[in-house]
């Protein structure tokens, strides 16, 4: 049988599709898939599903043949069964999904370095990729996670995205959701991030010390989330949203230009989107915020919509600011980040 | 024509009745709706209500009758058709509407007050009772708080019930449920209540303060709800949210022992109760909080299902050493009470 090793990002889709996160998905989408998800945000079913997944390859594969599969560290993961090879076309995909054909966009930029040739069908999965055991014990599979809520009595779940260290916004945005649902999964993604983004076993030690002294272990669950970054915005959005339901969660949180980078989308793009979407038909509510704070005269966290105050009342540092702070070894104020998690970020910058 | 004077409470229910605050109701409810709306939590017709309203009067009027009325105040509101005279059995509505026949519950003192004999029929409206100006300038009747919300382009608003001064918690369950919503509609009930509650009034000051200093105008419209308190705990939970459902709102909050008095009723019963009801037909979601407090050790705002520190972190007071405390012209913590707020009670306490 010809085998064939996943890279990296391929690996975690190969994941995703394994462990139920991208059902009801079971191998890379073919091309009639792909072109209504590029075009109508839906698999050719008509289920919602906001951006191709797909396998384009080189290797020397042909309709109707299986397989062998290894991740991008060697580990046997199972077969592929090839129902379909097909050309897509890039800039459709780099306009309908990212919505822009800029190589700037590293999403767009990973359509071009990955190639058109896509190989569909359908996966056979032994086994999952290795992760490190400081994700491995938080690991729950999108099975897993349902029991986990299930045993806990939680009908309302809300889930969080964040590819980022949670600082005291984050941590408000996601306790005043699950003020009004029964539990919290914090779903941190593990995979593959651009250049730049703070590497996941450092975040996950934030989280860890957020779960220890500010996070309430019997109504929030640490999970992990095995997927690699598209930065497609709305689109990405919805796919986390739809990842999350298989999950189990019923709520997600939609921030600020959710899965955004540079200026590619508009501040409530991800958010707008899901105003195009039936709701019940997608299975998860979102829950939007806003930009949120400390704020001096509220003497508390707030946002634009519940903070009357002036921005000068306002403790906000930009992403450069604290960066510039962690760098020099300079603990950001409490109002900002918990200063546990501030000093693990200057000990993870003074390390590198 | 006959003339019949309304009591306080009677007048209360004419003007809900008038406002369209307890739509679809258009006079004092007959024996079928009244057999009905105890025995069910439905109007006859299968739509929900929970609690009978009912004009109890021992005054001389006929089936068919047509009778002036007037209010407690003496102002001439219209007319009552008379389609029906019954007996209520009063020890089924406190069994079934108050789940006590125990005197001591203000709501069933109330109705052995009232007596058994009911007049049914519909109202002509042709006025609205008068209140005082705090009140006036800020009455919005359901029509118009609907086109208010509409105004400003708000489609998720939440209503907030009280009938106490808002304390920081409350405030931050308001704006935690703002944060996921549109607008916010804080609806202090100005009609009667129970010896020791404190009156509409000062409470108007402690709510016109809090929009001065912390509530941002463009998202809260604070609005008054000229309806009485029942104390009848869960099911006038749900009266408060079809009347809110009336005025607009798409969500509700409901918090601990919401409309409860003494032990009468467990401190999520009014919580639970949502559970049996077709949320879809009732037409307004409830949203459910815990106790909140200011946490020392979180450095802000929180709940039991948000906070995981000891007790001895959070700073909470008793009503009766809050009391003490204003009664003694001292100031509660800010972590507590704004300084403005307490300002007023001490105010008023030291005037009484």
């Amino acid at each position: 049988m010809p085998s064939l090793q996943l890279d990296e990002r391929q690996t975690a889709d190969f994941e995703m599709i394994g462990n139920g996160g991208f059902a009801p998905l079971t191998g890379p989408q073919g091309s009639a898939d792909w072109k209504s998800v590029v075009e109508n945000i839906t698999l050719e079913n008509g289920e919602y599903w906001p951006i191709p997944i797909t396998l384009a390859i080189d290797a020397d594969v042909s309709e109707g043949e299986t397989v062998e599969l290894t991740s991008d560290e060697g580990k046997a993961l199972g077969t592929l069964t090839v129902t379909e090879i097909f050309e897509r076309d890039i800039d459709a995909e780099a306009e309908g999904v990212y919505l822009t054909s800029d190589r700037e966009h590293p999403g767009v930029a990973a359509l071009h370095e990955e190639g058109s040739r896509c190989v569909a069908g359908t996966y056979e999965v032994k086994a999952l990729p290795d992760h490190e055991e400081a994700f491995m014990k938080r690991y729950l599979s999108p099975d897993e996670s349902r029991q986990a809520f299930a045993d806990r009595g939680w009908k309302r779940i809300v889930a969080f995205q964040t590819r980022n260290p949670i600082h005291r916004a984050h941590e408000y945005v996601t306790k005043t959701a699950l003020e009004i649902t029964d539990g919290l999964m914090i779903h941190p993604l593990i995979g593959k991030t651009k250049e730049g983004d703070i590497p996941a076993e450092v975040r996950m030690r934030c989280y860890e010390v957020l779960m220890q002294d500010y996070y309430p272990n019997d109504r929030v669950i640490l999970n992990v989330f095995p997927s690699k970054m598209h930065y497609a915005g709305p689109r990405e959005a919805v796919l986390h949203a739809i990842a999350r339901r298989n999950y189990g969660a019923t709520h997600f949180i939609v921030g600020r230009d959710h899965a955004g980078v540079g200026d590619f989308y508009g501040t409530y793009d991800a958010q707008k989107i899901f105003d195009d979407l039936d709701l019940d038909k997608l299975g998860i509510q979102p829950l939007f915020f806003e930009h949120s704070f400390w704020c001096n005269k509220c003497e508390g966290m707030g946002s634009g919509k519940t903070c009357p105050h002036d921005a000068s009342e306002h403790v906000f540092l930009s992403g450069t600011k604290v960066r510039e702070m962690l760098d020099s070894g300079e603990i950001p104020p409490q109002e900002f980040s918990r200063p546990e998690v501030a000093q693990i970020l200057i000990d993870a910058y003074s390390r590198a």
